[in-house]
Order: C-alpha cells, then sequence, then structure tokens
C-alpha cells in the first residue's frame, strides 16, 4: 500500500471517495426525488477531492479506522459542496459552469440549488453523528464541533461574507489573507483535524497537524488566484478570470504573479516542516503539499 | 414554579429563550459583523419559540438540566429560523415580510439572507456539539443525530422540497400529510425529543413523548393553515391568504374550514391522550397542545 506512487494513491484515494459519497448520499429513488437526485448530481463524479484526500493522509498517519474516515471525508465534501452550489447560484457568484458541468440552478431551478446546499450542509452533521461512527464518543463529539466551527459564520460562511464584501474594494494582503484563512482555509484545516481525530494523536501532534493545515489551506487559495490568473475555462472545469472580471481582490492582484508563486512555494515548505516530527507516517500529507503547489504551474 | 399560570409560564420561557438566543449568537460586533448582526436580526425580538417551549417541557419533565436545554432550545431555533429566513427568499415563497418586520433579503440583500440562513443552521450544530454540554456524550450524539436527521433531506428541507413541487398541484389527505410531517412535525418532534434526551427517560418514555410530538407536529401546520385562511396580516405578522393566492394545498383547501378545525381538536387529543404515564409532570406538554390548537380560533 504505502508503495504506491502518490499519483496512484491519489486515484485510488479519489476513487474511495466517491465510493463512500455514493453510499452515504441518499439514493434519488428515495422521496424527495428530486431534490435527492440533485444532491446526487452535485456532488458525485467529479472534483478534485482535496478534502477527503487531506482526511485519508491525516486519519493514515493517526492510526484512525477506514470506515469512520470515509465518513468524515464525506461529511467534510458534503460541506464544500454545499458552499459550491449556494456561491454559484445568481445572488452571489451567478456561475453557469462548475467542474464542467451546468450548475444546480442552472441544470435544475434557483430553489432546488438553495434546497440542495442546505440539504447537504444537512447531511454532513447527520453523517457525523451517527452512532458509534468513533470509538471515542467525546473525540466523536470533537470532530463534530471542530466541523461546525470550520463551516459557521466564524469560519467559511463567514469568509464568504467577507468576500461578498470586499467586491471592489482595496484590501491589504493581511485582510486578503484573513478573508482566505476563513472562507477556503477553515474547511481544509478541519479535513485534518477530523482524519487526526478520528485516530489517536495527542494534543502536541495534533497541534503541529494543524499548522500544517493552516499552511495548506491558505496555499490552497494562492494556487487558486494564480490558476484563475492564467488557466483558461477547459483547464480550470469552471469560468476562468471570474476574479479579475468581477473585480474581486486576489493574491495576484495584490502581489503580482511571480510574488504569488514565491509565497505558494514558501507556505508549501511551512507546511512540510511542520510534518517533520512525524517521519515516514507524513509521507501523504508531505506529497499533497508538494501536489497543491505544483499543480498547474 | 410549577404553580405559574400557562400564560405567565409561557412568558417566562419565551423571555428565558430570548436571552439564551441573545447568548448563543455571535455578537454582531466581532467580524464578519454585517452577517452577525443579520442572524441576530433575525432570530431576536419575536417569534412564538414554540420549539424552544417544546423543549423546556419536555426537559423538565425529563429532568434535564437548565443550561443544557437552554442550548438545545437555542440550536432548534436556529434550524427554525434559517429554514425562515431560506424560504422568505425570492426564489422560494418570496416573502418581505416575516414577524412583522421586513424578511433578511429585504431589510439586507439576497447573497446576505442565503448567508444567514446558511450559518444559523451551522451555529445550531455548533451549539449542540458543545464539548460537555450533556452530561453522557453518547446522549449528546444522539441528540445531534435527531437534529440533523429532522432537518435533513428527509425531514424538513425535505418537507420543502415536496412543497415546492406541491405548488398548483391537487394533492390528497395523505399527500399533504407526508409533507407536513416532514416540513413542519421533524423539527417540532426534534424539539421534544432534544429535551427528553436531555434529561434521563428511557426508551419507552422517549417513544410515548414521540407520538406527543407527532400530533402536536401535524397540529400546528393544520392550526397554520386556518389562521391562513382566516386571519389578517396584522394579526398573522406575516402576509396572509399567501397560500392560496399561490395556489398551495392547505388542509382547508382539501378537507373545509369546519373539518380543520374538527381535525385539530383530534390531534390535540391525541397528543394529550399520549401523556397519560407522565401525570402531572406533564402538564407543561398538555397545556402546549391546548395553547397551539386554540391560539386565534
Amino acid at each position: 500500500m504505502s508503495e504506491l506512487k502518490f499519483s496512484d494513491w491519489m486515484a485510488q484515494q479519489q476513487s474511495r471517495a466517491e465510493t463512500a459519497l455514493e453510499r452515504a448520499l441518499p439514493m434519488s429513488s428515495i422521496a424527495p426525488e428530486r431534490l435527492h437526485e440533485a444532491m446526487r448530481y452535485t456532488t458525485l463524479g467529479g472534483g478534485k477531492r482535496v478534502r477527503p484526500l487531506l482526511v485519508y493522509a491525516a486519519g493514515k498517519l493517526a492510526g484512525a479506522s477506514a470506515p469512520t474516515l470515509d465518513v468524515a471525508a464525506c461529511a467534510l465534501e458534503c460541506i464544500h459542496v454545499y458552499s459550491l452550489v449556494h456561491d454559484d447560484m445568481p445572488c452571489m457568484d451567478d456561475d453557469a459552469l462548475r467542474r464542467g458541468k451546468p450548475t444546480v440552478h442552472i441544470q435544475y431551478d434557483e430553489a432546488t440549488a438553495l434546497l440542495t446546499g442546505d440539504a447537504l450542509q444537512t447531511q454532513a452533521f447527520d453523517l457525523l453523528s451517527a452512532p458509534g461512527l468513533f470509538a471515542d464518543p467525546i473525540r466523536q463529539l470533537r470532530a463534530l464541533h471542530t466541523l461546525a466551527r470550520a463551516a459557521g459564520s466564524r469560519g467559511m460562511a463567514g469568509g464568504q461574507a467577507i468576500d461578498l464584501a470586499s467586491v471592489g474594494k482595496q484590501l491589504t494582503r493581511e485582510e486578503l489573507e484573513y478573508m482566505h484563512l476563513h472562507k477556503t482555509g477553515a474547511l481544509i484545516r478541519a479535513a485534518v483535524l477530523l482524519g487526526a481525530l478520528a485516530g489517536e494523536l495527542d494534543d502536541d501532534a495534533l497541534e503541529r497537524l494543524d499548522h500544517y493545515a493552516k499552511c495548506i489551506g491558505l496555499l490552497f487559495q494562492v494556487v487558486d488566484d494564480i490558476l484563475d490568473a492564467v488557466a483558461d475555462t477547459a483547464t480550470l472545469g469552471k469560468t476562468a478570470g471570474k476574479d479579475a472580471a468581477n473585480n474581486k481582490p486576489t493574491y495576484v492582484s495584490i502581489l503580482g504573479l511571480s510574488e504569488s508563486k514565491d509565497l505558494a512555494a514558501e507556505l508549501a515548505n511551512e507546511a512540510v516542516a511542520s510534518l517533520a516530527g512525524f517521519g515516514e507516517a507524513a509521507r501523504r500529507l508531505h506529497e499533497l503539499a508538494h501536489y497543491i503547489v505544483s499543480r498547474q504551474f
């Protein structure tokens, strides 16, 4: 297992996440059929599954059981996908394309997109609160609380609100970082922490992983901004150049392209440095940092 | 305490819920300020607090601690209010008035309404997953799972989807009941169950309370339909007659006004009958059934 090349490991874990999501979401034959169909439409069959990959990699390091990690990975992905569905709606980013497919409000309608996002958020907490999911109920409650904190008004949803308020404004690098630490970073951190909580790491190890996760979260957004500035729509699987067109501040608009790339490399190094004490067990987390920084450039 | 007249008890518990919500929601001085302000705007200072009242009444019967019940009551109310905020949006019911105040998308904007509902849902799970909230972590997980099931695609959000699909259609009484058992009933049931789970009732007692709660949930909707048909906007605090105007099926449109009133009385009796084994301890639940049935007619 551990001898797999990174790209093979990643493909294997992505397929594992897909199978887990297939099982975790209500079948579209169950009423209300259209809602369940829309939840499956937008969640299955696409995405890089970065959050599940982080859950799996951190969980393996922590010695967590595979079925527990599958459910934690699905909970993270449900929160992520709900945020995308709502973010794409006309009153937010008004995007017609996501992961190469029509967005939910285009494929279905706005009301269905609203309810699909709502129900996916609930699904995450439904999954993660299943009786007996974690061997230790206190760690399970801690995982639920971590996820809720990461997703809510002082996490991801709060980051979205700050993003919304920043359109057309000049932000400093500090303000931009604050926004992204919430909007994208909080959920990335939660992915690593949930994987770790599902196992048996102590608080010191959790803290070191949290620092890794914080760097990865920012890194992910810096790379996203670089990609948005340089990639075309086909490569990206979503409408490219939207941020500039929407006059949204990005790392590229504030630091320039070259300095943004330097920052990405620096964050990846800092992330990897936090893993030093874990040795070979942290190999996949190490590789994920390099993967994120080198995705397309 | 237990000698208070029902109306005084209710006023006292409503004020208790208001104070608890004041504390449970992030202050509007905390970033993102506008989002937190909107969350407080729509949650505080109004509403009959039916779900908190049910949490308090069931929790008292179950011997639960007051601080635990306060948090459970707030979690229920956050889910309820989130559903109202999203339900009022232009792509759903497009309502401008709620509890006598402009709805969130009118007072703020649509994107803020979307995020406010999203963040209120997360807030509910954040509150209910707080470390040490229940003496027994396994019962706390059960409460979280109960809430998630009640709110999600096979509960409240699913009921909304069925409601949406039913506009302009003729439903049978069975189909209407199915819709309401999900849309309104699921959360009402969860309120009673969360109060009960916070204490120490056994599964048999929980089941009897669940039957009470199921009757109350339907009763609540039957009464709502009657009120929507007969009341004016000022009494209702929201736009009256909308269901008929939107060609939405209601108990009144299917059964007629007089038979709807008979059904309400019958459901209240059945609810009260489920409480028989609890004696005087169930007094407030008993009174709540009567209160709901006699609200306005």
